[in-house]
């Protein structure tokens, strides 16, 4: 053990494995999680190189036999609660994908939801034990969050009872689907539906892609893999290019929709039953940018105080990195923001949870609210998490850019959740059109309820800025719930601010449509405001919640840290509102110092208490027993560059050019 | 050609070619970067297989084949001017890393530098006809930025008249350098000197690492490379592990220090020699930002102009994305800051020149100045390039995140500039020094010279904010000279602020290094705002010397929406201290918009005016003739995984689990 880290963890004030089961939910969830994680990381049947070594055609191959491998151990083991899969292979994956990600997250889930008796008694048995493997082919070339745009056509022919499918432009050819390029040989694709010569609008479809026993494509079948890309080199996302592929009446997707055998097309009873899915995922995105940013404090952290580089007395020893002040101001407000979303991600899956009940009893009153926060949470924690990741990266120094920090791959694995279900604009634009209309709502003198309900209070407030001496100054900088109040007034006076400007621009004879364009600047930093609000007041709440003294001090700390940064980041709106007056500001910038200090001998047992196991970080930087260089320097010994004393290279075009010259 | 591409070019409201002239320099600089650009790109040697689809050793090995080719065309057509040379690597290199990058930017310059007649006889004749290939062995495991931590020992030993060189710790072996790992017979080892039982810090040492015939590594060498990193995928960087190697009295570079045969220490005549190397290539990247983020903006805004993507207006075709005020809001401050810091560059490169040639006459006065500005500078463009690329990528929805979009090698080959020559945190605290040192000069009524000079006038303010209505609004927004006099008041402000702050430090009985380490965050923050005021005053000035008004014109918006925007984005700072008053902070978001509309038909072709061919720029959503779809399919069929149509972990793993399960 490095005596670096051994004197941090001997510095901390609170019980590491309280704070543990605060950040699992329960002390019965960290049970079975390590359960869980023992049997995964003990099994020498998923012992693996580091597919950092290997080519990506090889990464490819290691990620089936891994895949293939997990399916029989989760029957071996019987583990068949779907959140218990969930937690087996996120562990399992580890800072990678899975091969048959999309076979489990959406083939099935499809299949279950949107299939009629006949279909399941057909597709379950198949999809469930692997004769069938499945993708979701949705996005195509030219087209992806907006549903309406896509291209592809299914077209049905009374005469044979088929549907035929075609791509009939290069833009409308299915991308992006992982699991398509070479390990699915069905594919349920979104198509626009024409019968009867009308069109009805996207429905699904089971399409064969490959003949089940030869793997081979099957005619009219154009698929293969769409090239390297930034992260997943173990997934093969697709293309799939249809020319008149005819498959039978049967394999369109009739749970809710249908077409009769004479093509007479029947309606789905209510549009909202496809939405729930959808609400679902950008829920788990937000747990999964706090587990993400979590592990990458964990790394930046353990290695800031391994890390010994420069002076700050002259003729003293290196001091440890995370004893600089500008290196604490980079990674402990991201520390603070990984507690912040744990909480969120903990919050969005419970509610989830509660309203899925109700939806199953057909209520849907409370699904446009979270479908709502969904969307904004997803795009406000994935951006933040993004740039998030590369701040701890290059905190690391020069090693942070090595793949052996994991760092790299961390970022590239989770970058795309900015654009993947729904890009990040796109949902924060929906999120403000939730805000706007609860807005109008308000002014129309409805009462609101949830957690928009602010937006009814902020009538009475004016937009424009006033004088800050003229405003008496209520708020106590270090009251959260006096902070929490700052917030959600900033952001009811930022939806108010976009409400204003679109209704200029009506005055200025634009049509709506021009009018929401033309202030989706406000709109967005309006949803992001609301945003932030809610994850500053979820991170408030969750602190009535926790018993233990110590452990709610520091999380106190951290809460206040978070809340008081994202107001020196955003200055200017608390100060042009009024909301705090210029003093104020100045004063917070001095007490985000005093709380680095403070936070500063609890950072190490902070990221601990996330209770990452080395081989799930997989970091040399990061860690548990901080022996960094010398790890770092076995690694490098293994890089495949090292294979040979001398690279063939040098036979071939070093020596020979010197007799050239 | 692409009709939506076409229709922008027709919009454009000025001359693309004499724009060019502008961002190269002169009319004839463009003339020869085309002829040189022709030269390699004609050049059917240089032919080469897509990276991407390559492993990491057939990257490597290619790469070194393009360099040694590299080296003989240099020769074939006689360029020998360094700057030549320079614009012919950087065409050559593309989007990727040159193998024997290190011989020519550091190995040759320090021999050329640093050797005395009788060692440049040995040496110069060996290093250019590549019988040796050298690389520049700084960087330690466990050391960087701060050269004095260096640990690598080279001892002299009068009996012999040889240095003994070791590695005495894990933490010391040499890591990092390009080319170490496999291409180098020779490296030049930054070592701490002892001789006669005294340690003389830090001197350079030419030590033999590989036979120059068999190239097999040399006795006590451990040399190898360190492994996968993100990006530089082509190049070795390496490990050197030194254990009690002998070299003779003759390799260390001796034109400064010596060390006489009887181990006698001659010091060297002043420490600002080595000093120049540093600030050069600070400077230099300077404007390899600016270049870098050129590239991303004409991907990302030719891309934007062809793919058509969700509904502005109910029932209309899918507008170009780049008519989405959201995506203006990304795009357009960037294309504004890419022409800032082009600018920005350009000065940086014309005063290192001017400097230099003071310089090498022995007058030192500007070196102090320059080396503060291009510390904060390559910080300052570095950061926001780096971001910005990112955005960019992010900004072409799921193609972003393909390897044809080229973004993402873009991306991992920029990054690294945040941390090497300098880390970015570390360089703005050395900017802050000087700041310091001047603002101090300044309160001592020294009176300032060159673009510090402000700091003298600031004296009369006061830090404290004052009710804004009590201040007289003097502020044009509209009037660029008015803006750049409010970013310097700005700058003076922040500077005066970290000064207060290690006042009050001290006042609390710090001593002098703990207060200027609790200031550091308010240190980086004013070297930041002294920086931004730099660009936004360059800028400004560069206006002044453009006579075509249609240029003019349209440089002059980008440059207010670059000033304006940055003032949107620090709001705070402006508000805080008074400068600017709540609704002129309104005000601005307001004209933000107008300034993002009147850019709109000019944005294809001020990113023509960049003149990437499409080879150079290498990306399928780059492409000049906007014909993204066809040649992203084209590109995506070449894929390695698509060389077989059914991957063999089809038979290995997933035939097999259905037996199985």
């Amino acid at each position: 053990m490095n005596p670096d880290i051994t004197k941090e963890r001997k510095n901390g004030t609170f019980d590491v494995e309280k704070l543990t089961y605060i950040v699992d939910g329960t002390p019965e969830k960290t049970r079975r999680r390590r359960e869980i994680e023992s049997l995964v990381l003990s099994d020498p049947d998923f012992k693996e190189e580091d597919p950092n070594f290997l080519s990506r055609s090889e990464r490819y191959d290691q990620a089936v036999r891994k895949s293939a491998q997990m399916i029989l151990k989760l029957r071996e083991y019987g583990i068949a609660d779907p959140e218990e899969i969930y937690c087996y292979k996120n562990i399992f994956k580890g800072n990678h994908q899975e091969a048959l990600g999309l076979h489990f997250a959406m083939f099935l889930p499809t299949l279950y939801n949107q299939c009629d008796p006949q279909q399941s008694r057909k597709w379950l048995p198949l999809a469930e034990s692997f004769q069938v493997m499945g993708t979701y082919a949705q996005t195509e070339m030219g087209h992806g969050t907006h549903l309406r745009g896509l291209e592809t056509t299914a077209t049905y022919d009374p005469a044979t009872q088929e549907f035929v499918l075609n791509s009939p432009t290069i833009s409308s050819i299915k991308w992006w689907p992982g699991g398509l390029g070479k390990t699915s040989n069905h594919a349920i694709v979104l198509a626009q539906l024409h019968t009867q010569g009308k069109g009805r609008g996207l429905h699904a479809f089971i399409v064969p892609i490959r003949d089940m026993s030869t793997h081979v494509p099957l005619p009219g079948i154009v698929v293969g893999d769409i090239g390297p890309k930034f992260g997943f080199s173990e997934v093969d996302n697709g293309f799939l290019k249809l020319e008149n592929v005819r498959i039978p009446r049967e394999n369109m997707l009739m749970k809710y929709a249908k077409v009769e055998p004479d093509g007479t097309y029947v309606k789905p009873p209510s549009a909202k039953l496809t939405y729930g899915t959808m609400v679902f995922i950008r829920s788990m995105i937000v747990g999964l940018s706090a587990k993400t940013l979590a592990k990458s404090c964990t790394i930046a952290i353990r290695y800031s105080v391994v890390r010994h580089q420069s002076e700050i007395r002259a003729g003293e020893p290196e001091p440890q990195i995370l004893d600089f002040q500008t290196q604490q101001y980079k990674l402990f407000p991201l520390l603070a923001m990984a507690y912040a979303f744990t909480f969120v991600g903990q919050y969005m899956n419970a509610t989830y949870q509660r309203i899925s009940g109700d939806i199953s009893q057909g209520d849907f009153s409370e699904l446009p609210e979270l479908h709502a926060l969904s969307a904004g949470l997803k795009a406000f924690t994935t951006w933040a998490t993004n740039s998030a990741i590369e701040v701890c990266r290059m905190s690391c120094g020069g090693h942070g850019y090595s793949r052996s920090s994991a760092l790299p791959d961390i970022y590239v694995d989770f970058t795309p959740t900015c654009t993947y279900e729904g890009e990040n604009t796109v949902m924060m634009l929906q999120t403000a059109r939730y805000l706007l209309k609860s807005y109008r709502q308000a002014k129309d003198g409805q009462q609101l309820s949830g957690i928009v309900s602010y937006l009814s209070e902020s009538d009475h407030r004016r937009v424009q800025p006033q004088p800050v001496a003229a405003r008496p100054t209520v708020v106590d900088i270090n009251d959260l719930s006096s902070l929490v109040e700052v917030y959600k007034l900033r952001a009811a006076i930022l939806v108010e601010l976009a409400a204003k400007s679109i209704q200029q621009e009506l005055q200025n004879r634009k049509c709506q449509e021009d009018a929401w364009n033309n202030s989706s600047i406000d709109l967005v930093r309006a949803s992001d405001a609301h945003c932030h609000y809610v994850v500053v007041k979820l991170f408030t709440d969750k602190l009535g919640e926790i018993g233990d003294t110590a452990i709610h001090s520091v999380l106190s700390t951290l809460a206040l840290l978070y809340a008081l940064n994202g107001i020196k980041l955003n200055s200017g709106d608390f100060l042009q509102a009024g909301l705090l007056s210029g003093p104020q500001v100045l004063q917070i910038s001095g007490r985000i110092k005093e709380l680095l200090s403070q936070l500063r001998p609890n950072a190490v047992v902070l990221v601990d208490a996330f209770d990452f196991s080395d081989k799930l970080l997989n970091s040399v930087l990061g860690r548990y027993d901080g022996n960094v260089y010398e790890n770092l320097f076995e690694w490098a010994r293994r890089s495949p560059l090292n294979a040979t004393e001398v690279h063939e290279s040098f036979h071939k075009y070093l020596k020979p050019l010197r007799s050239q010259l």
